[in-house]
Parts: structure tokens; C-alpha cells; sequence
């Protein structure tokens, strides 16, 4: 039931996951496993809000991917003309659009997306703007000299909560600019360090939202730190949009993550709740 | 790229839609056209919440569906022992699972998903118990009365919020009493009647939600409930879960919907804060 092309599209992308062999092997046992879940945050009472905002880019079947092939064919299985009501079937690449990692998708033993309790969907978000630093840099890394002046600055990440990455990046979603790729296909946009990551676990932060296509900068060969975060059992967000729009603190971020059995993660709903 | 068995899914299921032609000649004529939004509730300046509660059921391939056919084929396109990382792509059909009816899905010319707003998508819940009356009659229609009855008994039908019908069949979901289709095919279960829709927008409500299949009840053949509230440009979720833990009144409704162009629905990710 694939629609024309859809054959090589994935033929393609196949091809280009050949990238990822051998990195298991070299990297998984490396891994970092620290006990999971971390101590549960204090939460506050009530949680208040007055207004929402919607950090969610809309998909559609020209969305940028990592890959640089389709993430989503829509096949319309009825149309209202001819069968009273309209209708599509999705062919759909999990990690595609603004969506959730969850920890299984670098792991070999994990939650999968629909295992990660509710009450981790719902949780305090931290916004580290780096916008200048990858505006000088686009392989920048956010460093945990990074998240200690967030911390100075503006308060404890929040455990058991988000830190997102704001990079400026997500203004860029609608050109060749937001995966930024060379001659060489090597793309070129800011992530997170490994080093940050081990930093915010030690915090007890159980996720981790980039506005870019990945976890790890573009130029990474190795997910140093997809490896050493999802298999940890936290989740992460990627493509991310309109961070400028929610303060560096006091948010309460939701993500409306995909509930499907065994889903390695998945487009989801993202909001923050101000 | 269909699993085995998928073109055949497909096949049947078209052969199903053709219960729906010459609906839309004989009804959308009819479909009551009420000018939206209607005005905004007036939002507590501060909403307040302690708790999450999942609303939704987890997606799997054999999920009941409206067609009687599965709604959801999952193809692994990575894994972690050769591929280093875990992915699906997923082939949906938008209509399965925990999932929303965009105005457009019964419409000729209404908002898609991507479309609706996001302050529409947070609001306040009021659940309308009619548990016993389904259990008497798995044909039972929530008629104005019952809607009266909880306006008497707990408060107002919240204007720009959502009204959720508890019949208990979401407990139902692993069986066959679940669409609980006779020897024709036809299913019984409840739904809302046209009368209480209608009740309903005259009320300012913008959300229509049930346990089961359908807004209508399963022995529909005319879809008069979706004729009247989705070209109205309200919405509508389906199949939600566990609303027997959330109050008549006073929780907010989180709606994880899928932020897809075009698209007339989807799984999404439902939750009440409260």
C-alpha cells in the first residue's frame, strides 16, 4: 500500500543507516547506566498555569529528516465526495517531525514509548539558550560549563524535569539550513555533549529536548550521547520548536508522547504550560 | 513496504466503506452548521493541578477498530543488534486507537488537525456517567436529559470545554464486546444522540468525547451525531480510557493531538490534569 516511491525511499534510507553499524559495538557497552528512575522531584502541590504553548512544528510529508529522504507518506483511504468522510492511512517514520526518543531507541533492553509512566510525560522544563554559541558554531555542543551557568544564573535544573536546548535552530525548519549538510553529506547543527549529558543525569533530569534533527550534533559519527542517555531509561525530544516563546524556567512541559506498544518513540504533541 | 496480509487489510476495509456511501448526499445537507468558535470561556486566570491521569489506551496491532480490521501494521526498519538503534515505521490508519476526529474527517470543508488551536486543546472536561443505562441497553444514546440531569447535579456543561461520556465499555477493549457486532455486523454500543450534540454546541462545548468507537452509537447507519458536531468545527476523541478516574468536573483535558497537515485525526495522547 505504499504510494509511488515510497519503495525507494526506504531502499535509500536503508542504505544510509549502514552508517550506524558497528557503532553498537563499540559504544553500547560504554554506555552509561545510572539507576533509574532518579529520586522523584518534589513536585509542588498544584501546579498553575495561565497560558499554553505549542512546541510542536506541523508535520507534513516534506518535514526535513535525519536521514534526508520522507519520514511520512499520507495515503487518503477515503474521501468525503465519494464515501461521505475523509480519511488517511500514514506510512510513517517514528523518528520524524517534533517526536520522542524513548530510551529503546539506542538501547537493547529499555522502555519503549509506551512504557514511560505518565507522570514522566508531565514534568518542570528548563530552556538553555545557546543561540549565540551556535549562531558562531553550528557543530557546537552544549558543555557543562553550559549548564552550571544556567544554574548560576537562573536556578537548579530541574530534577526529575526537561533541559532543552535552544539553539535558534528551530527558525531554520523550512530550508536546506536546518539540517545543513556539507558536500560531503555530513550535516552541521548544534546538540548536546556527552559530558552535558552525564551532568544532567547526576542532576536527576530524566529528559532531554534539542530544536535540532538529533540528540548528538549533526557531525557526530559515534551518538555518544544517545548512548548515554536513552539506555539510562530517560527519553529525549527532538525538533523541538518555539522555545523563545516559553521562559528559561517555570514551565511545565507535556508531552503528549505516542502510546503504541513497543514504539522505539514517535511523533508527539508538545506543550508547555506557562 | 506492507507487512504480509496488508493489502488484503486494505482491500477489505475499502470493500467496508462502501456502508458509507450516500451518506454525505442525505445528511450533510442537513449537517447543523452553528458559527465557531463560539465565545471563549471565561479561563481562570490560574489553572490548577496535583495529578495526571493517562486517558489513553495502549495502541497495538490488534486494537479493536471501527472496521473490524487492524488499524496498524508496525515494520521494524532498524535493530539494535545489527543497526545499533532501535526504529518502526508505522502504517496507521488515522481513525484507530485512543484518537481525534478533526472537524474535517466528517466534512467537506473544515479544519484538519493541524489546525485546531492549541488553547482548544486544553480545556475544561465535564464526564456525564451513563454506565448503568449502557449496561441495560448497549444501544443507549446520551439524550439532552442526562445532559440536564448533570447540569442540575454537578454544574454547566463548560463553555469551550469538553464533554466526555463514561458508559463503561473501556473496560470492554480486549474483547469482542468491545464493538460487540451481532451476526449481521452490526455493533452495539452507546454513543451521544443528535439531540444532545446539538445541546451541546448550543452550550459552547468544542470537545465531544466517548469511551467507544464511535460518537454515534454502534448501530448507526446516518452518523447523524458526526454530521452535526464535526462540520461545526468542533472535534471529537474517541476511544478514551479511565475516566472513571477523573471527577464530573473540574479536571483539565490535555489533548495530545497529532500535529500532521491535513491530516483528519489520529492517535493521540489524552490526559486529564486535575
Amino acid at each position: 500500500m505504499c504510494v509511488p516511491g515510497c519503495q525507494d525511499v526506504v531502499a535509500r534510507r536503508l542504505s544510509r543507516r549502514g552508517l550506524f553499524k558497528g557503532v553498537a559495538g563499540t559504544l553500547a557497552g560504554a554506555a552509561v547506566f545510572t539507576a533509574f528512575p532518579p529520586p522523584r522531584a518534589a513536585r509542588a502541590a498544584t501546579n498553575g498555569f495561565s497560558r499554553v504553548v505549542d512546541l510542536t512544528h506541523t508535520l507534513m510529508e516534506d518535514f526535513p529528516t535525519y536521514f534526508g529522504v520522507p519520514g511520512l507518506e499520507m495515503e487518503r483511504t477515503a474521501a468525503f465526495d465519494e464515501n461521505g468522510f475523509n480519511m488517511y492511512k500514514w506510512h510513517l517514520v517514528e523518528h520524524t517531525g517534533t517526536h520522542l526518543d524513548a530510551p529503546i531507541h539506542f538501547a537493547k533492553d529499555a522502555s519503549t514509548a509506551d512504557e514511560i509512566a505518565i507522570d514522566q510525560l508531565v514534568v518542570p522544563l528548563a530552556v538553555v539558550d545557546v543561540k549565540e554559541k551556535a549562531a558562531a558554531d553550528p557543530d557546537y555542543l552544549v558543555s557543562v560549563e553550559d549548564l552550571k551557568a544556567y544554574e548560576a544564573g537562573v536556578g537548579p535544573l530541574p530534577q526529575g524535569g526537561c533541559v532543552a536546548m535552544n539553539s535558534g535552530w528551530a527558525e531554520k525548519v523550512g530550508g536546506e539550513e536546518f539540517r545543513n549538510a556539507d558536500g560531503d553529506g555530513m550535516m552541521h547543527f548544534p546538540g548536546f555533549s556527552k559530558d552535558a549529558a552525564l551532568y544532567m543525569m547526576e542532576q536527576g533530569v530524566v529528559g532531554m529536548a534539542v530544536d535540532t534533527l538529533s540528540l548528538d550534533h549533526g557531525a557526530s559519527k559515534t551518538f555518544d550521547t544517545h548512548y548515554s542517555w536513552l539506555p539510562s531509561g530517560r527519553w529525549g525530544l527532538e525538533c523541538v520548536a518555539a522555545l523563545d516563546e516559553v521562559p528559561a524556567s517555570g514551565a511545565t512541559l507535556v508531552v503528549g508522547a505516542p502510546k503504541i506498544k513497543g514504539a522505539t518513540g514517535g511523533p508527539s504533541r508538545i506543550m508547555a504550560l506557562v
